[in-house]
C-alpha cells in the first residue's frame, strides 16, 4: 500500500524550497527557487506557485494528505500570515489561504522557520528523544525553537523560541528590532565581526572580516578573536540558561553557520554555561551542535504537516 | 453526595499551612503553624505533620482524594523531594514519601511556590482564562510560575518559572545562586531598598529603610526612589518580554510585597515593557497585578492536586 506523504514549504530570505516528505523523514522529491525578497509580492507568490507546483505534479502528489510551511519569521499562525523580516515585499501576507487554494484544501500548519529547526532536530538530529530541548540557529541572525514535554512548542502564533530577541543585556546596545542588549546584537556572525572589527581585530592572510574570519583567527590564538567569540559565548550562555531556568530543558542545540567555529564557540560556551545555568535543576543542561543539515527546514516543516495528521514525528 | 476534596499544603519559610479544599476552590478547613526553619530536619518534618495531622483529624478528610504540595524551591518532582534556600535543615528532604505514607497512600503532587502561585492565578485570579501567562512573585526574592496552552508548565522538577534567576544584565553584579545579573538581584525588595541607599536615598520621617519605605518616597517625588523602582521596573520588563518571546504568553501577574506599591511600580514598567517587548507576536501583551490573597499558595497546591484527579481546574 503506497504510503501517505506530506508536502514541506521552507521560505527563508535566500531561497523557497518545497519537498514531499515519508513519515520516516525522507525527502521523495525536493526543489527549490531563489527568493525575489525585494521584488514585488506577485513575484513572491508566483515563486512559491512555482515550487508548489513541481511538487503538485509529481506523482507522488496523490499521496499528500497536509502541508508544513516553515517561514522567516515574524508568522502568525492564528491569521495564517507572514510578515518576515528579510521578505520586505510580504508583510501580512495570507500564505495559507494562497497554499490551501493551490492544494485542493489540503490541511496547512505554518511555523516559524526557528520553530522548523527545533521540529528538525527533535526528529531527526541532536534533540531527538528529548523531553524539553532548545534548539538555536546562530547565522547572520539568531533564531530559535522548543521542545517541551516531548512536543514541539509553537506557540499560538508560532513564533515561540525567538531566542536572538531576548534581552541579556538590558542597557545594552539598541537593536534593530527596538529593544535592548538582544542575544543577537551579541552573538550574531554579522555581530562577532563588527565587534572584533571595533575591538582592532583585522583579517589576517586568507581571511575574510566575517565571523568564519574571526574564528579562524582565534583557532590561530588571535586574542582579540578569540575575545569577540568569548563574548558571543557568554551572550548565548546566559539566554540558554535563561530558557532553561524559565521552562525546564534538557538539551541546548545549536546550528547554523556560527555553530561551525566548533571548539572555538563550544568551548567557551561550556565554560560561560556554569557560570549562569547556576540552580540545581539547570545544572545537568546538555549542550551540542545541530545534526540535521541544509535541509533542515524542509525537515521539520514537514514534521508540523505530520503534526496534523496526529502522526507525532517530533 | 458529599463532594470529593483535596488536601493542600504550603510549605515556606516563614509558615507551614494546610487546607481542604473543594473543586470550587474554596477553604474548608485551614490551619498553619510557623516554620523551624533552622532548628533541625526532625522539627520541620514534625511541625509539617503537626498541620497534616490537624487536617487528616477533620471530618472532611475522608472524601479528599488527593494531596497537592507548594514547597519553596527548589524542589524535584521527580524524586520527590525539596531543598528550600530558605529552609536550611530540609536538603533532598524525601517529603513526598513522608506525606504520601502520613496520609494512608493518596496520590501527592510536588511544585515550586511560584508554580503554585502561577496555578492560583490561573485558577481563581488576574490569569484566568488565559491560555499563556507568566505570573510572579516579587517580594524579598522573585520567583514565578508559567501557564502554558491553558494549562499549568510545572517542567519535569516542578521548578519552571523560576524568573527571579535569568540573567538581565550578563556582566552585572553577582548573584548569591552564582549567576550575574539575576532579576532578583535588580527588583527584589530587599535589593530595591539596597539599591536606592547606595544612591544616597535616605528614609523620611515614618519611612522604613525598605522597599515599601522607598515606594513611599518615590509616591512623594523623590527622584532617587523613583530611579530605584525604575531600575527594578527596568529588570522586570526585560524578563517578562524575554518570557514573552521565548513561549508567548498573553499575560503577566505580578504580585507580592513590592507589587503592593502600585502605580510606582507599574507605571515605569509599562513603559519599559513598550521598549523591551517589541516583536509583532508580543506587543499585545497584558500586564496585571495578581488578585489572590494570601492563601494563593494553598490554592495553588490544591490545583496541582486537583490535577492528578484530571480534574482541570488551573
Amino acid at each position: 500500500m503506497p504510503q501517505d506523504l506530506v508536502a514541506a514549504l521552507d521560505i527563508g530570505g535566500t531561497k523557497i524550497a518545497g519537498a514531499l516528505v515519508d513519515a520516516g523523514g525522507s525527502l521523495l522529491v525536493r526543489t527549490q527557487r531563489p527568493t525575489p525578497a525585494r521584488e514585488s509580492a506577485e513575484r513572491m507568490s508566483a515563486t512559491a506557485d512555482d515550487v508548489l507546483g513541481e511538487l503538485t505534479s509529481a506523482p507522488e502528489w496523490q499521496r499528500v494528505r497536509a502541508l508544513g510551511i516553515g517561514s522567516a519569521g515574524p508568522v502568525d499562525a492564528k491569521a495564517g500570515t507572514v510578515s518576515p523580516v528579510n521578505i520586505p515585499v510580504w508583510r501580512d501576507h495570507p500564505l495559507v489561504a494562497g497554499v490551501r487554494e493551490r492544494t485542493g484544501g489540503l490541511p496547512v500548519s505554518l511555523v516559524g522557520d526557528g520553530v522548523a529547526i527545533a521540529a528538525a532536530e527533535h526528529w531527526q538530529g541532536a534533540a531527538r528523544g528529548r523531553a524539553g530541548a532548545l534548539c538555536m540557529v546562530v547565522s547572520t541572525g539568531v533564531g530559535g525553537g522548543l521542545v517541551l514535554d516531548g512536543a514541539l512548542h509553537p506557540g499560538p502564533t508560532g513564533n515561540a523560541g525567538h531566542i536572538g530577541h531576548i534581552s541579556v543585556d538590558m542597557d545594552g546596545e539598541l537593536c534593530p528590532c527596538g529593544s535592548r542588549g538582544c542575544v543577537e546584537t551579541l552573538a550574531s556572525g554579522t555581530n562577532i565581526a563588527r565587534h572584533a572589527l571595533d575591538s582592532g581585530w583585522r583579517p589576517g592572510p586568507g581571511q575574510d572580516a566575517t565571523a568564519a574570519g574571526v574564528a579562524a583567527a582565534a583557532r590561530a590564538g588571535d586574542p582579540l578573536a578569540r575575545a569577540a567569540y568569548a563574548r558571543a559565548a557568554r551572550a548565548l550562555a546566559a539566554a540558554i540558561a535563561a530558557t532553561a531556568t524559565l521552562v525546564e530543558i534538557e538539551i541546548a542545540v545549536i546550528g547554523g553557520g556560527v555553530a561551525r567555529a566548533g571548539e572555538v564557540l563550544f568551548e567557551p560556551l561550556r565554560e560561560e554555561l556554569k557560570r549562569y545555568a547556576t540552580l540545581s535543576f539547570v545544572q545537568g543542561l546538555d549542550l551540542a551542535p545541530a545534526t540535521t543539515g541544509t535541509d533542515a527546514g524542509l525537515v521539520g516543516a514537514a514534521a508540523a504537516g505530520w503534526k496534523l495528521l496526529d502522526v507525532q514525528v517530533a
